[in-house]
């Protein structure tokens, strides 16, 4: 059996790695490193950085291109459940041509890949595929944890429920029901904008952890436009953009 | 100006830690190390191991005692409260005799200081009072990473929005609206119990990511009795425990 080992390597840095992902990574037999566009080259960098600079021992490692997410596909879930039938026929092919059947492949995620990360779904599939393989999970710091980490607040209120959820869930839905705190990934239309904004407190960061982070944080009613400026600007000048955002009743 | 460091260390394995955590913790002048009562040994001598052993340079360390918790209070978060201004009082005192002016101080937080965690809210106290201090937050693997990680799972479903809240606010409010999973935190009295158990699957552990990791999932009619059996004879046995679940909709 293949022991496939999905590694959170957290958020842009590598400091953000820890001891177990670093072992991990050194005891694979394979490291699958996905190519992004050239419109994210820090982060493909990073990532094969890790595995060039940081490692004691250097594992065999096999560069792969992403296939393309069809944004046109009319329904959302479908686009995304398309596109994961497609990388996990790249990994299988992959495995299948360079793993040996007891050996360990690993692969290194963004974040924690418990956290709006499609690896563990995708793993799935090859299971069910019937790629004999045993799935093993390292987490790393999220994109949220250094968001708060970099404002120096907490996730939550005291005792108070935290929702986590994305903008399209936002603009759909509003606040959620209970929740003191919500927090937005995956956001590329600034869903605070449709809050009544006299409300809420927001705390914002983009490139969290990264040396090129911005972050901005007041009532939502003063910083709204400042946010939406800064995230266009950022990612004119710098060709991507990842943000993230927590927002609190006031 | 004091420089105060809160440094996440994970969820009881120093593999948890970070490269940023361990360099952080290596560049503080004075280390705080709380003294936990008998019945968390473990977890008290990890720390204790995680200075001495981990760490290549050993800053100076001073150990203390937690205050007591107050269960008697009559309202949960007055008593909360009066405890933190306890903890505020006594950092603060040990900052004055033991660090210099300008000095950099460091505190181990179990998992992320940001979640369910109370020293951002103690170290806030003491910027209140006046203490000369620049909050500082590494962030750490959580035990709900660790629980996700363990039984090799997403936290949220795909786009789907995840609560996390505490087993007071689910045996007061039941299923929180609008989230398809809810993380729960806090929990010493096995609150799934009160919801229907028909509806729920659920991913239970303790201990999580330590060698007595124990866990347990399945749909909550089914596995509810064994996970409270688990809890009861597992804390006996240990003399403490710390578990954590997650539910889905089924």
């Amino acid at each position: 059996m293949i022991k496939l080992s999905l590694v959170g390597i957290g958020s842009g840095n590598p400091d953000h790695l820890t001891l177990q992902a670093i072992r991990t990574l050194e005891s694979a037999d394979l490291i699958l490193l996905p190519r992004k566009g050239d419109d994210k080259t820090e982060l493909a960098d990073l990532r094969r950085m890790i595995a060039q600079d940081i490692l004691q021992t250097t594992p065999q490692i096999v560069e792969f291109d992403y296939p393309v997410r069809d944004a046109a596909t009319p329904k959302y879930l479908d686009g995304v459940n398309t596109w994961h039938d497609a990388l996990a026929a790249i990994w299988g092919g992959l495995i299948a041509r360079h793993a040996h059947p007891d050996g360990h492949v690993a692969l290194m995620v963004w974040g924690d890949p418990s956290l709006y990360d499609s690896t563990l779904r995708i793993a799935d599939r090859l299971t069910a595929q019937g790629v004999n393989i045993e799935v093993s999970v390292v987490p790393g710091i999220t994109s949220l944890q250094m968001l708060t980490a970099a404002h120096a607040i907490p996730l939550n209120t005291l005792a108070g429920a935290v929702q986590i959820t994305t903008g399209r869930n936002l603009r759909d839905h509003g606040w959620p029901a209970g929740a003191e705190t919500v927090a937005i990934m995956l956001d590329g239309e600034c869903s605070f904008q449709h809050l009544d904004l006299d409300k809420y407190r927001i705390w914002w960061g983009a490139y969290v952890g990264m040396p090129i982070q911005l972050l901005i944080e007041g009532p939502l009613v003063d910083v709204h436009a400042e946010i939406v400026e800064a995230r266009a600007s950022a990612r004119a000048q710098n060709g991507w953009i990842m943000d993230i955002y927590l927002l609190r009743k006031m």
